[in-house]
């Protein structure tokens, strides 16, 4: 009997999973500097919490839901994007009461979509994204955005192409949502089923819609810049001229509306631009939220965030032919001659590892040229070689594997060494 | 309408998560001194691979799986724990073919279990757990407990006990087994029903038993140790000498059998001494588990791992009264007057963190004053006084937060200050 992985998942295995780790760790140093802070939410939620912080007319929710019952009969939701769960603990914790405001907060882990599996899409998928709940000041919007793209360079990414819009605010969106509905109405038969649905639920969604990209009727669609007011326009400008002074290039288009239901005001997304990247170009999105809060229980309390896909960040690093520095060999492997001195080692090998030094030893019963073989395929810096008469005389033979340099060094001063040469 | 976190859950949040990392890297760090490298499994496998890697017999199969269908009707089963994935990885990924053998991966993530929540115990929990697998050699039996004992010691902690005892190999066991069951089988009636169930089944698990634990028969149980083979005595002889040549203290336990069904030859299990820890005062638990690998597909790879709770990590460090050094404080605060000021204090600031100086302002409009508290409480190393007057001479007011001192500096000097002040 075998058993596989369930379908649209992944392992990510050594020799990767360092990649992982190493774009995550920038993540959260980049989190630190800015000063977001991590929060940890369950893998799984009430299942309302989703369809209000999500948003009934989302493909999310309406279709792409691992939604099960639990024992007592709860339906229960694995986590399809971070905002809600992030909101809702902002909510239950009353983090609006604490002194410092904004709350700014940022996630890293694991969601969850039942979409159809391809290339570069997963039904497990990991994001990164940050949350600044409390603030309505254009320098928020601004830092939010300088986060992400701040991380996206110091991974090394250069081809990259910020583009933003403003959805305005709630009277804003209404007066656009009214013009939309004017505009698709009468040819309405002509637009696919979802998009019949959208048109008096979320009719900025129809211009999201991949089925009806071509259709006449989306080229002469009402852009939502007609439709801001004197308020929505100043905010956007605002943020505008604050990525301007950050020196953070961007393009204003007018048709990014985001697929979630809660955005208002900026709106956001960084794309690849690197050759060969393929179909998926979009690498974060993000936006305003300010009214979300509120939909979930809490105080009127405005709200900006993003999140990215950490799968498409790598992507994008092999796209642009970046080698991360991750590959880095053990400081020593000890070959071990003979029982005595196989036993020996065992314990000098866990002084060494205790002292923080990366090592290893064979446990499969190796001969010796076996085992400098094996020193060699995990890129040991260092050999030792220990044999019975080496244990005899307390020393032991030490091979620099860079400059082939051999010496004799006291047992007891093996790990001084090696300490030294961690330093240097 | 507000909406609430699922039962048994938590939400680790600001204050709370730092604490968390910090223990995580502990974790990681000596994993690469160990050179025990990183493998992420999904959150959820098909449920048969848990019925047969875990045991049909355990409560974790019986009654604590979160299993649920997905939209297709498969069985889909939250991970209880995390040597089921690991090993299926293992298998599906032919890692027993790569060159470098044994197999040493190591796992962080939420599990989860439905069982009744109470203090400490939660559905949702961490482990982080290591599985060497592909050699049998007590050298590594020695290891994977060091490793172990090193994550703990390095957070601090020294209450510890280490308890060990060997389940012995397959002849071993069956021979125990039919020992228990002669023992038990005459008075089993006065046992409770999942005792009457274990009999058979698994008869070592009525020893672990925490209704039946009181009953007359229990002690008077043979001992697996009077079973032990030569071969598995030899064995455990062994490991029990690493432990010692590595300075390792330990308790052997022969009542010591583990929850789980695969296991054989070493167990262990890790508690805290620590006054005032609570009934629960497990941190640790693993153990040997030839015969699993070809259970679930594999070749022939005996295997050997363990998996620790981080809530329960944290609440030893708690109640030996350690302070984890996580709550620095951020390098500067800017406090800014006036509009002009502000904005380019937003410019400034983005500067200072692309250079990866912690450091914050003010979104929320405040005084002066609030700011100067605002900064007190993020507890800033340095704070920037930055109005019309300084922005004009381009000079920014910075005072030293410890020493009281105050300096003008040039606001183009400002990076390379701190920058020299971080690294100091």
């Amino acid at each position: 009997m075998s058993f596989n992985i369930p379908r649209g998942t992944q392992d990510i295995l050594p020799g990767e999973s360092e990649r992982w780790q190493y774009v995550e760790q920038i993540a959260r140093d980049t989190c630190a500097a800015f000063q977001y802070k991590e929060i940890r939410t369950p893998i799984f939620e009430h299942t309302e919490l989703f369809a209000r912080g999500v948003g009934e007319s989302t493909d999310i929710v309406q279709k792409e839901m691992y939604t099960f019952e639990d024992k007592k009969g709860r339906s229960i939701t694995l986590r399809p994007e971070g905002t809600a769960s992030t909101v809702r603990s902002y909510v239950e914790n009353k983090l609006f009461a604490q002194p410092t405001q904004p709350t700014k907060l940022y996630y890293i882990g694991p969601m969850f979509r039942y979409e159809r599996p391809q290339t570069g899409r997963y039904r497990q998928f990991y994001q990164f994204g940050i949350e600044a709940i409390g603030s309505k000041d254009p320098a928020i919007d601004a830092e939010v955005i300088s986060l992400a793209m701040s991380v996206y360079e110091k991974a090394g990414l250069s081809n990259l192409k910020l583009v933003i819009n403003s959805l305005g605010d709630k009277e804003s969106r209404a007066d656009y949502r009214q013009a939309l509905v004017e505009h698709f109405e009468p040819r309405m038969d002509e637009f696919c089923h979802d998009c019949q649905i959208r048109l008096h639920q979320n009719p900025l969604r129809i211009l999201d819609c991949k089925k009806d990209r071509d259709h006449e009727l989306m080229a002469t669609a009402p852009s939502i810049q007609d439709f801001l007011n004197e308020e929505s326009r100043t905010y956007f400008e605002k943020v505008k001229q604050y990525l301007t002074d950050l020196g953070i290039e961007y393009v204003v288009d007018p048709n990014l509306v985001r697929g979630l239901d809660y955005y208002n005001h900026t709106a956001f997304e960084i794309m690849s631009n690197a050759e060969g990247f393929g179909a998926i170009t979009t690498l974060a999105g993000g936006g305003r939220y300010d009214g979300l809060v509120e939909g979930i229980g809490g105080p009127e309390s405005p709200g900006i965030g993003f999140a990215m896909s950490i799968e498409r960040f790598l992507s994008a690093i092999d796209a642009e032919k970046i080698e991360l520095p991750v590959q880095g060999g053990i400081d020593l492997y000890i070959a071990a001659l003979g029982d005595q001195a196989k036993d020996y080692a065992v314990s000098l090998l866990n002084r060494l590892r205790k002292e923080g030094i990366s090592s290893e030893m064979d446990y499969t019963g190796k001969k010796l040229k076996a085992q400098f073989k094996a020193a060699d395929r995990l890129k040991a810096k260092f050999i030792a070689v220990l044999g019975e008469d080496e244990l005899a005389q307390q020393i032991v033979n030490v091979k620099d594997t860079t400059t082939g340099e051999q010496i004799e060094v006291k047992l007891d001063e093996l790990i001084q060494m090696m300490k030294a040469h961690q330093k240097a």
